[in-house]
């Protein structure tokens, strides 16, 4: 199956709905990218139209944006 | 396991993020709650902390707002 790509910037809101998505969706289905320190794939998270984090791409390519973190806007400044 | 528990409102965000829920978590896995038919269990997905559909509510409690769709407030108005 294809993975679930999870999007954070290690807010605290991130951490808590990381925890709760693996929870869920298990470990093995999802794809967990810290922008912050992976700062390149900021580009990526954005054309998956990713306008805020925590946000999970789910397989078909939609984007579920979880709660509110923190803006991509902000991730990038 | 417990199952999440997913209130919608049957608005098309409300759809699409249904669906999309239930491919990553799986059907048995998540109880799905049209709160605009079973306006009973309003009360309990207030308790429960939802302050907007669609939400999903995650076994250990935590609930994860998803994208917007509708103010709990209007589904009760």
């Amino acid at each position: 199956m294809k993975k679930s790509v999870f999007y954070h910037a290690g807010c605290p809101v991130c951490k808590s709905a990381e925890h709760d998505i693996i929870d869920v969706v298990g470990a093995s289905g999802v794809e967990v990218v810290h922008l912050g320190e992976d700062r390149s794939r900021i580009a990526e998270a954005e054309s998956a139209g990713v306008k805020s984090v925590p946000a999970l791409v789910v397989p078909n390519g939609n984007v579920l944006h979880i709660n509110f973190g923190a803006s991509l806007e902000d991730v990038k400044g």
